[in-house]
């Protein structure tokens, strides 16, 4: 049967084991349908409370923007998040309005990340996106991330600058020595981003917690050299 | 009211800001709220689910036990574990009689990789387990893990013959160099271990379609100079 893609000749296998494989794979099977069954029950229950939290992010967004710097107070809290960011950037990222994680309706085949800018003198987007996509089904499904091109304004191009000096303050994030707005403008396989992770599993539920860090906690960290 | 701990000195800020921020704490409550909703129904619904997998657990592993050398031939054909596992290994893992992923009845905490082996001139233990914990829930709940240590019979020790010759057939397991039964007797953060999520992940579910991987694929990958 498996001899048609090259695979294992189980015709010449002895008959007890070939028997013990067919039973295999009718059990198989049965398993395979349960776990198919699983996943779109779990499926169900996530896209229901993403319903319902929808409106109340909507509201939090709301509260959010009568915060100055909400999100890059946020950022420079967090211990992963921060040392990513140098000084030019915290600059720019003075004027990020907003911070929005959307999950694809179908949740499984990834999320996008969308930072809205208000008008700055670094670049003319308004919204700067990460769209990851995972993987899921199928194997020629590939991940893969678009991020927006920043339309840089004459000279001000900040990843142009950080070629010329590749040395960063604070410590790089895990073996990656990538600043944030080149996490942000990175394609490539986005299976191992933990900056993606981060920003969606643990910034975006609750955001406030890291607004409100504690410097005491911020200099047992050495994060507090600014 | 964060003053306690040492945090941003809420009464200072402007009225405004400060109002904004009872606001968003209200707001994060009722989102804290609801996700932790969300965890509960999808933990019942993986509880129900492994209740209802375990007999077809049970059943496979019966049919299993029937097929002579079934794991091993699953992880060497298998793209990120047959390259952990070095000629030595290979003779030592003949004897590997069954692999269960047994997940913690809260699912959250963690989960056991056991492998059971039939007596072997390499060890006196039948069983050596993997137990991964996983942090949940407090912040000084810690990852861990423990495992099984091996009482190698005299002369047989694998790892201590390991020490002396550092080189390995394959590639090495993404940055780390770990050989197989280096990875089982590891200890140290289990967050990252990639090889315990595939083989809870990948393996478990489905180690018939490793059993009998075409070896086409195989030559593909490089994997086929044995
Ligand atoms: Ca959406
Ligand atoms: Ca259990
Ligand atoms: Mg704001
Ligand atoms: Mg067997």
């Amino acid at each position: 049967a498996a001899g048609s893609s090259g695979g294992m000749m189980l015709e010449d296998l002895p008959k007890e084991i070939s028997e013990a494989l067919d039973e295999l794979d009718s059990c198989q099977r049965e398993i395979d349908a349960l776990n198919e069954k699983a996943s779109e029950e779990i499926l169900k229950v996530e896209q229901k409370f993403n319903i319902l939290r929808r409106p109340m992010y909507g509201n939090r967004t709301e509260i959010i923007a009568r915060i100055p710097q909400f999100w890059l107070t946020a950022f420079t809290n967090h211990p992963q998040i921060s040392p990513m960011i140098d000084e030019e950037e915290e600059k720019c990222l003075q004027y990020l309005r907003d911070m929005v994680v959307d999950e694809n309706d179908d949740i499984k085949s990834g999320y996008k990340i969308k930072f809205i800018f208000e008008d700055n003198p670094y670049f003319d987007n308004n919204e700067l996106v990460k769209d990851i996509h995972l993987p899921y089904e199928s194997p020629e499904d590939r991940p893969s991330v678009e991020s927006t091109e920043i339309k840089w304004k004459a000279g001000m191009d900040l990843l142009k600058v950080k070629e010329k000096k590749p040395k960063r303050r604070g410590r790089a994030w895990a073996d990656n020595t990538v600043s944030f707005l080149e996490w942000l403008t990175h394609g490539g396989d986005p299976s191992g981003d933990e900056i993606a992770e981060i920003l969606k599993d643990d910034m975006w539920p609750n955001p406030m917690q890291y607004y409100l860090a504690p410097e005491v906690e911020l200099e047992a960290n050495g994060l507090s050299d600014e």
